[in-house]
Order: structure tokens, then sequence, then C-alpha cells
């Protein structure tokens, strides 16, 4: 017997059909003996009709009463998947985030989980319950309701599952696990059926969209087990994402190819090369709260240096207007900016031991004329900014040069 | 300045454009110098919908699980409402039952309110906040959602009135006012400036379906100042529930005629006249939660008796079922049902003072060939059960009779 937490998203429940088909699967490992904690999206939509109402009454909604509002979507599914389990003879009870109770900060829109009295799921556990809990959610101190933000379901079942010390939890989406790289892309890409958590989080941070990163971490610090697998397949395995020392020595070197097209890129040319420069310049756009992803600064000569990060697109436009101002400041000679730029990266923990993978991946860019902008590295990751244009086959060409086609998975 | 608590139906919140018309409302009552507590219903159709999405999962939806799922109509009125409430420059916090706390029993979908910590609300009110509060739920003493039952908005603004001390409740609806009766059957009928609670408490169980019947008697019970107006109309005065202490000496005898087709007549024949019949009778059906409205025993001879109640018209087959076993059990000759019966009633607290009430409405009937069935009487009512085909005869010519279209209200 397990206590497995199970995570489905807003497709897998997006109709009355759907949430009995979820119903029946919980229900099978419910009668194999297992305990059950399900959590759940909004039915698919739901989430955007109920922003689009906010929008006909208050052009850009108040964050706390957009919570209000939109945490009603996981609310109906809770009800929903409670009642199909009941119809099903399969005891089950439902939980918002503020009645389990998830604690979060006051972030409105996107909170962060605080901490988890899990002592009343726990209780209906014991007592035969599947208990069913809305994802997305959460209370904060002062009792109003917050949200995570878009995929925070995936970050309420990982959470869910350390606090209990689940023995898996499982996240049911509509792909059926993690792929070397986007098949939509690369057709010959492969389901991985192991990949690191480290690996994982930086396929997430370099865009690809299984999992929210955010619950990757989660379950990386909780050392929660988590498995990526399709609610629309009988009998798949998914993707498990395994911790490090589990490593067969035959891992493979690269595990996947990510990329994305949602950041934009900032370079400060001739910044007079001096301590807290960095700051200077960062320092402004962090308290605008945008998110910098890559920071690149170059040695310096003459004692001047350029300096280069990127922002995500949405942000790109309000970050050139904070830069104009900071250049006065630190005394930089001028700002460009370009936001056609795509970002792409292979990831696998096995370069940490062989030397070449950043001179295989810019010798096959070269040789199709990919010219690299950017780079930054990390221990089981090489990330390069190139021309938004070339990424299709940026991803194709190094895709197959890594011969992820070719692993068996 | 005053404190109000404004209740608006789910007709009155039925769209965005609706929403943003009460909150113009709201905030030119706010210019004034008020405080006010608004309560809201789900947009019309909402409940319908959540309560039919439910059913295709469970064919007898779970009734603590309905509740998860139907609070969340009003939870999605309360945040559009302070949002458009904000665009129009008005501070306003929303409330869920929950966040209030109106606590309730834990009879799920019919919950009774057992009190309200006010302390929250007040606070906000001093700061200059307009509250908005979803009407028909609160949360019991473990944490879980409950509703209130059909119209239970209203109760939750009478509570609140009644917590708060406010100094007037207003219930907005589609309709400008309390009416002698329904315009609908007599188009002669009479918007009244004023009734008493008992009146309107007498009209509310008779079937006039401008407020729940459980606000009214909390309404009357807390001393809250009641008034009904329309929500489409800018200055009505609608109908003032006043307290009998007022009333001017002048008051009309009769202030209404009221009526409804919901109910199914059963009599029990030859029953033996001995102490406790109607118990054993009755017990029964009260242990299966069916209400009983009018009951009648005639005076027994030889021994024996017949005994008669009404039901409502959707409990009437399982009134009839479980009758059919206590028929054996009490030795009565024979059970015999009717479902196509209506209540019609006059009401007036002036008929105190005044004999003759009875008689009239009792020649009224006759002179138009209408049969009583049975008759029940309270100190300012007259209730009779008649075939289901006379009602809007009978309720035309009661009106004429008692001059209701004549009284200057």
């Amino acid at each position: 017997m397990a206590l497995i937490v199970q995570k489905y998203g807003g497709t897998s429940v997006g109709t009355a059909e759907r949430i009995k088909n979820v119903a029946r699967r919980v229900a099978r490992f419910h009668a194999a003996g297992h305990q059950l904690v399900v959590v759940v999206s909004a039915m698919s939509g739901e989430t955007n009709r109920l922003i689009a109402l906010a929008k006909e009454v208050q052009a850009s909604p108040d964050p706390r009463e957009l919570d209000v509002m939109v945490s009603t979507g996981e609310q109906v599914t809770i009800g929903l998947l409670s009642m199909a389990l009941m119809e099903l003879g399969v005891k089950a009870r439902s939980y918002t985030g503020a009645q389990v109770r998830i604690l979060t900060d006051s972030s409105f829109t996107k909170a962060r989980i605080v901490s988890i009295d899990e002592s009343n799921v726990r209780a209906d556990l014991d007592a035969g319950h599947v208990v069913v809990v809305a994802g997305f959610q959460g209370v904060d101190e002062s009792g109003n309701i917050t949200t995570l933000g878009r995929g925070g379901s995936d970050t309420t079942g990982v959470a869910l599952a350390a606090a209990l010390r689940a023995d898996e939890c499982q996240i049911y989406t509509d792909v059926d696990g993690v792929y070397t790289t986007d098949p939509r892309i690369v057709p010959e890409a492969r389901r991985l059926t192991t990949i690191t958590f480290e690996e994982m989080l930086e396929m997430a941070s370099q865009g690809s969209k299984v999992l929210q990163i955010r619950s990757v971490e989660f379950a990386g610090k909780y050392k929660v087990k988590l498995r990526v697998l399709s609610s629309f397949e009988e009998d798949g395995q998914g993707t498990l994402i395994t911790f490090e020392e589990d490593i067969k020595m035959e891992q493979p070197i690269i595990s996947g190819i990510a990329f994305n097209r949602d950041e934009a890129k900032i370079t400060v040319l001739g910044v007079p090369d001096r301590p807290g420069i960095a700051y200077q310049i960062l320092g402004p756009i962090a308290d605008a709260k945008i998110d910098v992803d890559m920071i690149i600064q170059n040695v310096g000569h003459d004692g001047m240096t350029d300096f280069s990060f990127t922002v995500n697109r949405n942000e790109f436009t309000r970050a050139m207007g904070i830069l104009d101002g900071v250049r006065q400041q630190v005394g930089a000679r001028e700002v460009v900016g370009d936001n056609r730029i795509a970002k792409v990266s292979v990831v696998g923990v096995g370069m940490r031991s062989h030397v070449g993978i950043a001179s295989k991946m810019f010798r096959t860019l070269s040789e199709e004329g990919i010219n690299i902008q950017m780079i930054s590295t990390s221990e089981i990751k090489i990330a390069v900014v190139i021309d938004e244009k070339y990424l299709e086959l940026a991803v194709r060409v190094l895709h197959k040069a890594f011969e992820l086609d070719q692993i068996s998975a």
C-alpha cells in the first residue's frame, strides 16, 4: 500500500465525462489498496472565462478580488470529482486550499506556499477517504484567498506530497511524459523513461512546458518522487523524475534539448568596469519586479565593459524604459535591445564527466551558419541565445548531433 | 450617516453590465456618507448551471460537495462587484461567508445561521470600505462550506444587518415592493408602502415570493428595518416592513391576498379518535424530513375521526407511500390524496379587531361556486384550500371584495 498524490490538469477534467474518467482511474488505484490525494485544476477554459469576466468590470482587475473569483474554478472541480468518486462507491471528501490549510504569503495571483497543515487530510486518508484538493490556491495569514499563479496546481500536488511524505506524486497531463525535445519540431523526439531533477529543472527553466518549474524545485528540495503521465492513456509509465543517486552508469550524456522564445535581450554598452555596477544596472530592474534570466558580463578593457541580460519579452519595453534612466546614472554609452531572439539549451547530467559537449554544440550551430549571441552554462546545461528565425533549425540539428533520436530511453 | 445593508438578487447582478449598475447605485449611497454592506447572490442562472453540472456526475449530488460547488456562484459575484466599485474609485473588499465568519449548523444545502462575527466587516467599514459579502453561504464549526438554501441571500442580508445593528436592510429585487396580490393575476393589485412583519411573514408563508420567509422571521426577531425595492428603478421607495407599534390607526383591515399551488392534501379517513394519533400519523412524515403545512383534525364521532394535512407537492408521492404503512398500524380505513389543490389566504393585522372577515371570505367564494376543502386560521390570516382550477378566480374576487384595489397605500 502506497500513499500517492495525483494531479490532474484542466484538460483532464474539462468535462463531466472526463471527470468521470479521472474518477475511474482514481477508484482503480484506491481499489488496489493505495491511499490517494487528488489535486485538480479548474475545468479547461474556466480560468480564462473568469479572467475575461473580471476584465469586463475592471480593466486591470484588483489582484485580491481576482483571486477570490478565479479560485472558484478549482472549487467547482473538487466538488464534481468527489461526487463522481462517490457515484463509484468510493468515499471522497473535497478541500479548498483554505480548508486544507495551505498557508501562503499574500502575493495575490502569484503567492508562494509557506506551510501545509496535513492533519485533516491524513485523518481522512486513514478513514479510507480519497481526499480531493483544489490546486493553485491557498490562504494567507489574514484569511485572504490567494492563488499560486498559472501552473500552480503542480506545485500544490508536489507540496502536498512533501507534507504527507507521499510515496509518489503523479502529474497527469495531456502529454505522456518528458521528451528529448518538442515533438512538434523534431518528430524523432523520444519519451524519456527517467530524467534527473536537475535536468528537469533545467529543461523547465529553459522552456520545456511539461511541468511548472516551481513544482520541480519543490520536488527536488523535499525529495518527492515525481512522475509525469498522460491522463488519456490507460497504462502508460510516463517519465519518472529521479534523484541523481539512482542514476545508472550508462545514463546518456545529454537528456534533451530545451528552448524558448519568451525572452528579449538587453545590452548596456560602454559601462565603467567598477565594483557595484551590476547592482546599479539590475537593482532598478529588480525593484520593478522584472525577472532577469541570463546575465553576461565580459572581461572589461580600458576600464569599460559590456553588460547583457535577458528578460521576459512582455517586460521588454518596460525594462528598456527603466534602463534609459539608469544609463545616464552609471555613465554607460548606449543601451540596445533585441526581442527577436530565442534561447536553445542542451541539458544533461552526463556532461559533467564528458568534455567536448560545448564545442560539439557550437560546431553544430556554426555548420548551419547560426550565430551565437550569448552563452550561459551550468554544470548540466549549456544555453545559447540565437536569432529567433533559426530556432527550429537549431533544435533539429542539435537533437540529431547528440543522437537523442537513438538513445534507448 | 447611516449603516445600510443592501442585498441584490441574481437578476440584479446577472451580467457584467448589471453589476456595474449596482456598483453605481452603491457608490451613490457611499458618496452620500453612508456605510454600506452589500450582500449579493450568484449571477442569475449560475446556481442552476452548477446544479445541472453536479447532476451530470452524480444522480443525487452529495449535499456537502454540492455546497462546495454551488457556493462558488456568489464568490464570483463578490469579486466582480468589488472590482466594479474600485473602478468607480470606491474602496471595496469582498468576503465569502467563511471569511466573514457566518457560522452555521452543518445541515448542508439548508443550513441555519448560528452566529456572525462582524468584527472584520466593521473594521473595514470604519476604514471607509464598502464591504461586499457573498449571500446564501456560511461555514460550520469544522470549516465545511454550507449554503442556506434557495433565497438564503435575503437571510444573509438580514442577519448581517442584525449583527451590525444596521439602520436599514434594503432588499433589491426585480419587483418594486410588496403588492396586495400578484399583479399577474389581478392587474388592479397595488404596491403597499408599508406592511407589518407579521403580515409579511404570513404573506411569505402563504406563497408570496418577494422575500424568503426565514429572512422575514429573522428581521422580526432582531428588529431589523427591512425594505423591499426594485433594483431597476432609480428612486423607488419600495415597501417598508414595519413593526406593529408603528402602525397607524387607519391601517387597512386586510393587507393582501396570498396564494400558492405548491401543496398537496392528504386525508387519513376513519382514524381511531384516541390520544397520540396525530403523532403516530405525522411522526413518520417528520422522520422522513417532509414538512407539513396545514393540519386539520375534525371532532370525532363514534370513536373515529378524519385527519388531513398538506405537504409540498414534490413530497406528495413519498408521503403517500409512508402513510400506506402507517394506515395499517393505526387502524385507519383509508388514505386519500389530492395534488390538484391551491391555497388562498387573506392576510392583515386589522382582522384582529374586526369580526366578519372570515364570513365575508367564505361568502365571496361561495357566490362563485368555489368549494372550500380545508380552513386554517391564525390571528392575522385565514387560509383555505380549494380546487386548483379556481385559484385565479378566487384571488380576483377576494381582492375586489376586500377593496384592496381602492386602499390608498
